[in-house]
């Protein structure tokens, strides 16, 4: 048994220099490594893995395991459960683990279907803390996204224009994740709501890659990518 | 004229080591950087000075700047002032500036003041994104703060037992921060709803005066400090 516990390590919101200090060095301690992956056009896709070797991880040391992306969560589940089990060998094999997550583990994160399954297990795990995805958004654009008596609300389903123009007559702030899941709604709402300003990202953190633009006309005619988000103000 | 914008960097949630790379690097490089500091007791206190030093920054290149704490803002307000003043004549001298917050700086922080009085002068701000503290509260108590299909909502005012229960009958979480202010409505709050969970927080990333906890009895006793910060769940 190692007398360190497996660790969940957030890896923050994509730019490998937004990793914090005590992620790098759990991460440059620990034994073995897991870390998702997807197989996209046949190719390994892993923007988890990008951020470590970025910051000069050594590549040895991580274990890919690969999850299915589907609407339909039961293969992603049993990829957890199949990681899981593996951790649970290292550790009572004496090794120090972590597995990671983009952004922070704790928020929107499927990182937490394997310290639940480890936590079944009778195994606890420990967490280093990450910058989330709409913070670094909030940066890019230089806003504030919320200050003194402002509402925060982070809604990730059941998206109406009504919804939206209740939070924001209340002095609020609305996030959206994964932006592709609510593309008609939220351009429903960006033309019954003519005094919010819809602030929208793509690929924060990749530089090449990484959009920002309040534009609506631009808004409007763009197909959004699952990992788009949007920050509503008024 | 300096050729680089002065840059508000977020110093993270306390644990010196939950600061970014990409905020260290920051801090290594510029030749100033401006940092809050109160006065209390006589005794001059700044957690983002000490952040800073435990990370190595050099003390020399630090200017402390005093915000007085008061419910009327006007004191701290022209504090900001005075420091935005001086961070123009120090990039007019060509100088490369930071300015500090805890936590995100455009996360509920007064750091905003500061770019809000450059940009009225007709300078713009750089940024670099940090951990919010409820964010590390999460790691902390190893919660998943919000999964799925989750709404998560940071209210800062007008808390209410009513408005509680509203969030966390739609499946919600609820953050709320500056428990000082809102003591008397939480603790009425805890009593109406037994079946949600109070996650309670305070002085999270100083080790030796680090509180969490979800015992009801010892948070009704408990006389809120106004850092600490709570987390409800269902």
């Amino acid at each position: 048994m190692s007398t360190t516990l497996p660790i969940c390590v957030s890896l923050g919101p994509g730019d490998p220099e937004l990793i914090t200090l005590k992620a790098l060095r759990t991460l440059q301690k620990v034994d073995t490594i897991y870390c998702p992956a997807t197989i996209l056009k046949e190719k390994v896709v892993s923007r988890s893995l990008d951020i470590m070797l970025e910051v000069g991880i050594d590549k040895q040391k991580i274990e890919l395991f690969h999850v299915p992306m589907s609407r339909e969560r039961s293969g992603a589940e049993e990829a957890y459960l199949t990681v899981a089990k593996r951790i649970r060998e290292d550790y009572e094999d004496g090794k120090e683990i972590a597995f990671v997550a983009e952004g922070d583990c704790g928020f929107y994160s499927s990182a937490h279907y394997i310290s639940d399954y480890l936590f079944e297990m009778g195994i606890d795990t420990g967490r280093v803390a990450g910058v989330p995805a709409f913070i670094a958004c909030g940066a890019l654009a230089r806003l504030h996204i919320v200050s003194q008596d402002e509402v925060l609300n982070v809604i990730p389903t059941n998206i109406t224009t009504e919804r939206i123009s209740a939070i924001l007559g209340q002095g609020g702030t609305v996030v959206i994740m994964k932006l592709s899941l609510h593309e008609e709604a939220i351009k429903k709402a960006m033309q019954s709501i003519p005094d919010a300003t819809f602030h929208y990202f793509e690929n924060v953190g990749l530089p090449e890659k990484e959009i920002y633009t309040s534009d609506r006309d631009f808004i409007l005619s763009r197909k959004f990518p699952y990992f788009a988000i949007m920050i509503i103000k008024r």
